[in-house]
């Protein structure tokens, strides 16, 4: 059975279309412009911008002439109305942020995710690490709207537990939404990395262009953030996005036994390896940190001007994240791929120069239209700052999904 | 910018609602029943009800007692309250059915694709044949709500034109839309044969079970109808699904260099190449008409109790669909899939045997849950069907985004 509507529940959704209006006018709006833009009365954003503003939400930042009639008072958010903490729990680095109501980031750190500790001890450095940040920078703990954490997949979203990611041993079936919840005394939501790179990047866009798009995501492992019609796919599960199993490459010419899954393919511990088999770095890939991993990896991405065997490993690379995305494509009929993710750095200049054309001159594309590329507005902090935007998104953002009655 | 919701959106929308709760209901429902399920008030169910009896779209069928109190009056749709027409364009064969507001077929006719025709002298046939099945019934023509076509992609489904399908030559940047509905004086909507066939799907899907789903379909080509929150996912362009592109099998064991691509590997005309190459058959692949080829292919398939050689080149088959299943699966998190499509028939034990252990059981499958398969309720005239129930939807079917504001 679906939900009917009812208007207390219109109410809510109107609050938070005003609000998103006011917050993606990047020179204020005014209570007019509003009311056009989103097909309310005159009387309903009165009433409501008031609420808002009493709330400490949105502030009359000045006065604008039209011309004729009277100036129309100019509505801004107030960014300092309300923050959120977001915590990306990596295999190689923990990043905790705290972001203000307009998505910037007030303040930010890093610790090195301890190989051996188990995640009691990391939830308890999480804690201390999150709590002094809000301390650096003097916020009151009434303004923090809750603390979202991105993690590795699978993950059970419903329960908050980090359920079994390959590449962190030490955190199988842990309930970090609980813990942190119970330890920080804050609302706690929990998504899949990928997911919240995605968020990010949507909450970032303020011109609204990537409401069908893929976000590319180079970390530690591959991932797909896959977003339509502006809402992150999340699954029936809340695993969407997991990239890697996907068969690429193939064909009798692939160099190594590794190349036949894109999450072999692009792991950058076992293209190391390759650079080294190859000659174009020294080392031994097998007992390399993951800090020294991702040092060589860049090593390797800087080699690919001067030395032609660097080259072609990359080239293979750039040919295989170019069939991921034909497939993803063809089958999500998206335009746009975003990438981003703590390991495209290295390889930006690679990738965005090598997959597009890949992409968009394959036989293989059968979309009516090409695909756009752009790198993330947001860098290699995204997941973290992704999971904040899930906070400030779930306090604030309209979803018609949110116009159904809660039973 | 999102557009606000208002009351009289809001009043269209509980229509739909109602209308949807009374259509999914095996037994019929009471208006108690409709406002408890729904959320709405007694008031606006009675109003509603009344409208929707005064258009005779649904009707009061007697009364069920409920122990104390007044017994209640029992709410049915009446099927024959509006009728819609669906046509599916395919390189074999070009079905015509027509569908009451339950989704019961009132009359269907097949007639085969003309391979020489213009698409101008088969437009004409077409609506020769869908006035034909219409006069068979007696169905007044004020109670057809329109016609949905579906056809193979890519389409533009904004200008109602089939663009360049690979297996139709004479039907490119054809005004299918226009066209149609010129001729039959009646509104017309074209789509993706895929996509009508998951929306008929979802709509004979009285359960609502299958709300996140991949509808697999097996046709003259291969595509996938991709369901998420009991909508189909259409894309920017309306050409989601296309997965025959997508890499599968691979590994130096694939006996041929079609295998690389699914929708080579499944390709009813190359699959009956093989098993004559491998002496399972007689005859000459490509010089077969269509037809020949589905017959062909229905032997192969039957043979695979017999013979060990086609039993080893349809398992390959299976295994094919089993990788790019496990591909979707891990990129949308969906827990449900659904054969059908006009070769599905033949290979139905085949893939309904083979492909759910291939798939539960793969080491690459890395979401937390099982994959439940099933076959169509439908049948061949699946995508058919579905274009007449997209019509249907679009007249009759609740959606959240039908709450906003048409700017």
């Amino acid at each position: 059975m679906r939900a009917g509507s009812n208007l207390p529940a219109v109410g809510g959704y109107n609050q938070a279309v005003i609000l998103d209006a006011v917050r993606r006018s990047a020179d204020g709006v005014s209570r007019v412009e509003v009311a056009a833009s989103t097909g309310l009365s005159a009387q309903t954003v009165t009433n409501i911008v008031r609420r808002l503003i009493d709330d400490g939400l949105i502030v009359e930042a000045g006065t604008r002439g039209s011309g004729v009639g009277k100036p129309r008072t100019i509505l801004r958010l107030q960014p300092h109305g309300r923050f959120a903490l977001g915590v990306h729990l990596d295999p190689s680095v923990i990043m905790v942020v705290l972001l203000d109501l307009a998505g910037s980031v007030v303040a930010h750190r890093a610790i090195p995710t301890p190989p051996s500790a188990t995640a009691a001890r990391t939830l308890g450095r999480i804690v201390r690490t999150a709590s002094a940040l809000v301390d650096s920078v003097g916020v009151d703990a009434s303004r923090i709207l809750g603390v979202g954490i991105a993690a590795p997949g699978p993950v059970d979203v419903g329960a908050g537990v980090v359920l079994d990611p390959p590449l962190l041993p030490g955190w199988r079936n842990v309930p970090v939404r609980d813990e942190l919840a119970r330890r920080l005394a804050l609302p706690v939501l929990l998504e899949k990395d990928v997911t919240a790179a995605a968020a990010a990047e949507l909450w970032m866009d303020a011109a609204g262009e990537r409401g069908d798009m893929v976000f590319f995501y180079y970390g530690t492992g591959v991932g797909a953030g896959i977003v339509v019609h502006g809402e992150v796919l999340r699954g029936v599960s809340n695993n969407a996005g997991d990239i890697g199993s996907m068969v690429v490459g193939g064909g009798p010419a692939a160099p190594t036994h590794r190349r036949w899954r894109l999450g072999d393919a692009m792991l950058p511990r076992f293209l190391v390896a390759d650079a080294i088999t190859s000659g174009v770095l020294v080392g031994d890939a097998e007992t390399m940190t993951t800090a020294e991993v991702r040092e060589a990896f860049g090593r390797l991405a800087k080699a690919r001007e001067s030395d032609p065997r660097a080259a072609s490993l990359l080239e293979a690379v750039a040919e295989d994240i170019a069939a991921g995305i034909i497939t993803l494509v063809n089958a999500l009929d998206v335009d746009h791929v975003v990438f981003g993710g703590p390991f495209f750095g290295p390889v930006r200049g690679l990738l965005l120069e090598r997959v597009p054309p890949l992409v968009n001159g394959s036989p293989l594309m059968v979309m009516p239209h090409e695909v756009i590329f752009a790198e993330s507005a947001i860098g290699e902090d995204v997941a973290a700052i992704g999971a904040a935007c899930l906070v400030l998104d779930h306090a604030l953002s309209p979803r018609p999904a949110g116009l159904l009655i809660r039973r």
